[in-house]
């Protein structure tokens, strides 16, 4: 039987995180299915924002860049609403798939519409850029924030209580199937699809299955337009080692007009 | 290892092409799936055009209705732009999907636009609406038709000519990635994919892994709104029997007004 | 003076339900215009989901097929959000109307955003893909149900209540002008309009006037492109009669890959 | 029987159009209905451009408010993609329907895309804005102009040449009916519609029949939201009569700032 | 260094509006700007409505058109809501920039969603249709009105209590930024800002900095298309002088079909 | 006279770029206003592709971050179609324009619709993507690249040949305006605009008068929801210095399910 090895890309450095992300990986997967889980060597402890989010790409990118272990079938990007994964499709030669859109996409086909439960509500506009230009915006009723930041998703009944209460707000929008919008929450879904009776969509989960999907049938990511592979050129991840400490962007100027 | 079984129903009546989409779907499923083809016992011998599609869709989901063999963890529904997956959805305990968005739902992962190339010109404006309607509709760039009827599928190399000229048409409109907008042309994506140098993603195979995908992770169609179960009554699939001769619908009337 | 008579067919199988509805397209039609109601032999008593709507579908397009009686010059399809319009543009040789349609058309004239008011929630959705569908989707501030199934239409008294509800939902998302989201409704626009002082339009009113105005000026469905007449081929309409009761869908497999 | 009287609007003060205009009228009315032409005492002699098209609205309104001929029972605006429309509903008593939208409206019913065939290039953008605020935008498939001038229609085979090659690139872009983008072209629908095989709906015509629908189904403007009646104030309608020769817009300033 | 003189013109022909919006275009003038306010000699005291803005965009369009002051390099027109700007655009030869649309291109720079806070109610319609066709409805999130109307904006006060409580409902829709919907309001974003924390955008003030943008960069309005140079031709601005009291529009007909 | 000072960030290392661009600032700014160029001390050499673009916008951002310069008013990002804009708004304390969206903006104001003429072809979907955030997309009628990359663009009689070519795509496909997709091209604009008679914008001409009107008008960015200041956290911008060689990302498995 062939098999399929996963590599899973934490969007933050945050070692826990990566393995609760692993270990959902895990249980989604498919029997005979490996996965392996990437911790990007620098980057943000947890990514809430924008500022986080395009530091996390480049470092997720980064990590895939210089990643020299197994070989992999497939990536599955786990940041929930972050940017990278058009990066990502250039890069690799296998097939990315996003936690974000994939959770999409399952829930498309659970329901009419579907809402996103996630972290803080700043993460709003995030999700629903990245949900658009993954072209899977159209059946999101809404998406609400729960109010707790990443690493506040300690507390088990806590974190329930504050999803089912965000929950409760995008079902009143229309939704009729929930996402849960962070990765890293491996049976929540469950607990709260049991009190609100309706269909949980957990992005890791959504996206193993994705990616052994696209594996299995041999598909690839398009050279052909956007995802062509990146340029041959001089490219500098990072401040230059050994001089980091004065390292400062150069400054033009400033000049007056006129 | 647990064994998921998928019933893959042909929207139309004729057997030969039950066989190919069940051998499609063989190929494309994941070890230990387990497929079943499902012939409609009346209909259409191949659905094109929308009195087709309803009628196709009516005899399909009576044939879901009335199935009586081994139980099965998820339907895969095998007419591209045909309708009924709503009704279906209603109906069985299990996940549904439908050809059409499955395959928009896999070309999305693949690149940033998708085409779809088709059967006969007259059926592009069903899948227009049902992957609008399926929510996937945002990234298709263009549906174009080859010219030939669903069941002049068998000439192998014509076929595919027909195949590469509409789709280079698809890729001038903008799309990256193909789909194969008709039931039953196993082996074609393939050929189609080496040629054009883009991935080609055939809509059996896509559905089937959609499938597998819903079951692995326990998803089933959420009950909250659009797909609740079909309330129980008075219903009669086709026309009464035994006197089905005179059977006519009742005409009440005519009454001119004024 | 050229008379025109419509066919008006009821989405469903219950008479009383097509009394009512040619009653109410008598009360609308044009001096001259005459009505004659059609039911189907067969399908649902009262269609409220997509199981029901694609069934009614097939079951109406049948009748239309079968219809013997005098020679009609449009037809009207009396199923609020329910399936088959387009089947029938193919099948008959004159303009064809659907009241969920027409109702949109008639309300974008009387103000800037419409609102539905239907019977049970779960048809919002199939109406909102018909006015999508239609092409009049844009305006639609909202479609909310009354809770009220259509066999539960008779007390007249509740049914206003329960519409006057409902209405004062979508006026507040937004509605300027009201749309009866059900067939067989006679009078209840009239009732509803004067409480709330906005214009409520009557679907079946409506299609009959739009039906008499294509036939007036003589403009009749496209055959370029979606709307081609019906391909010649084998069609079976139902289960085939005399051997009912042992007629079952015909089951290939299972076969298990691998 | 009772009758109705239909008030149409030349937008132009171009009489011998208003006397086409008012012939296509009478051509597409029923049975019964009576058309009065009205044209404005000032405004544009054609309307071809933003510009003329926002005179011509003024000098419309100004002929509705200013009109004393016998009570009419319905507005219709015979200015295709020109403005007003909204103020004539706000001013009258009685529906009012614009030529353009009326088009749109009837071609949705016979094919799933139209596509509008004009005078000028430059009135595209008036005719797009004009459908997608009238909520009829979504199926247009394309606006194409004929090139020729509003006042350079008399001559009919060329009229009908350069009609017959702007609608083949409306076709060509996806149309399957063609809405006549002008008014004053009464039979050239006909000719055109031969020619081409496709139904050609004229906006005059449609405009017509739907306000004698609505008048029949007693429906009217709703003045909740968009369309209340106007407010009470003073307006000037033109420059101040007796003083025109020297009457200007009052300069205030220029003062220049810090 | 080179002076920018910028004409604004008022919707209204209420000369205390005129130096109200003057006042605050020279407050947001860059330094070296000049001022020029024109008011319509004919037209709205107020506009507020449909009607009132298609009389207020002929007037508006009648005063650009006779204006014999001094040269100047742009025109703001300070009517939010109106009608007008793509008329100017065709009829000066310089760039135009309508205050509507101005205050939403500022805002999108602010944040993800802005809304707009005006004053009557029926107001709505026309800004959500001006920003629509300008191009920049998409990340609108609401308009709501006041409830006051454009000349009860007196007591400063009372209309600071009504924009705070509108605008907590914009707010409350999603918007981040919010935009004043009403020329002659200056001062009142500073004060609404500093209660409610975000910014606030007034319309005026973002199309005087527009226009110097588009001054200073050498940019003016595109000939080719939609807004090409008014055609030739005979245009009367309002009823004949000398004959107004009877001029009347003319009246051709009544006669009736058939 | 107050002065305004704007920090302009290349979106790439490569000096010489840097100087193009503020060389251009400078002859677009305001007189007074000064201009600073910020050059990452990462990065890329130059941007073309969505890997690039992340990498980019984290380079950007870190260098906007460690700024030591004086203190600026505004931010200029000079990265066509590449990413950070909306984490340049978290971080900063004043205005940020991004020069896709600020080309854009100036582009609505002179024409119905814009065209965007890029480098590369691959650069069209993030430039897609980058307006339809923005909330400027509507408008646009096609993005075209020229087929050079950017640092192919210093045979200045080359790029115009090209630049001709792929603008006359772009008009043929609706646009009235051009938009110049790519920043350090100053001077281009006249050219091009001269060639084919319509305007020109270029996007760092544009977001330096958008963020003097920004600054002059006293408005910032919204903190209430997506652009939010960031959280306080650990972040590591590159890889950790000293380690630099044997510094990997952390790798957690392989584990196979099951």
């Amino acid at each position: 039987m062939s098999r399929t090895h996963i590599l899973v890309t934490n969007c933050n450095t945050t070692l826990a995180m990566t393995d609760e992300i692993t270990a959902g990986a895990r249980v989604a997967a498919s029997p005979g299915t490996t996965i392996t889980g990437l911790t990007p060597s620098w980057g943000v402890e947890s990514a809430e924002g924008w500022l986080d989010s395009y530091l996390s790409a480049a470092a997720v990118l980064d990590a895939l860049r210089t990643y020299e272990g197994a070989p992999y079938d497939a990536v599955v990007m786990a940041g929930f609403g972050e940017h990278g994964r058009e990066g990502a499709r250039e890069l690799v030669g296998v097939p990315v798939v996003d936690i974000t859109e994939a959770a999409a996409h399952l829930a498309c086909l659970l329901g009419r519409r579907y809402g996103v439960v996630t972290t803080l509500d700043r993460a709003r506009g995030q999700i629903e850029d990245s949900l658009l230009t993954a072209g899977v915006g159209a059946h999101c009723a809404a998406v609400a924030g729960t109010g707790l930041g990443v690493l506040e998703l300690g507390d088990p009944a806590r974190v329930e209580e504050a999803f089912v209460a965000a929950a409760r707000k995008v079902l009143a929008a229309g939704a009729e199937v929930l996402v849960l919008g962070c990765a890293g929450m491996t049976g929540l879904e469950r607990a709260v699809s049991a009190r609100l009776g309706v269909p949980v969509v957990d992005g890791v989960a959504a996206a193993v299955r994705l990616a052994e999907s696209l594996v299995g049938l041999g598909l690839g990511t398009s050279r052909a337009g956007g995802y062509a592979r990146p340029e041959r050129k001089g490219r500098a991840w990072g401040r230059p080692p050994r001089e980091a400490e004065r390292v400062h962007p150069r400054v033009t100027g400033p000049v007056t007009h006129g």
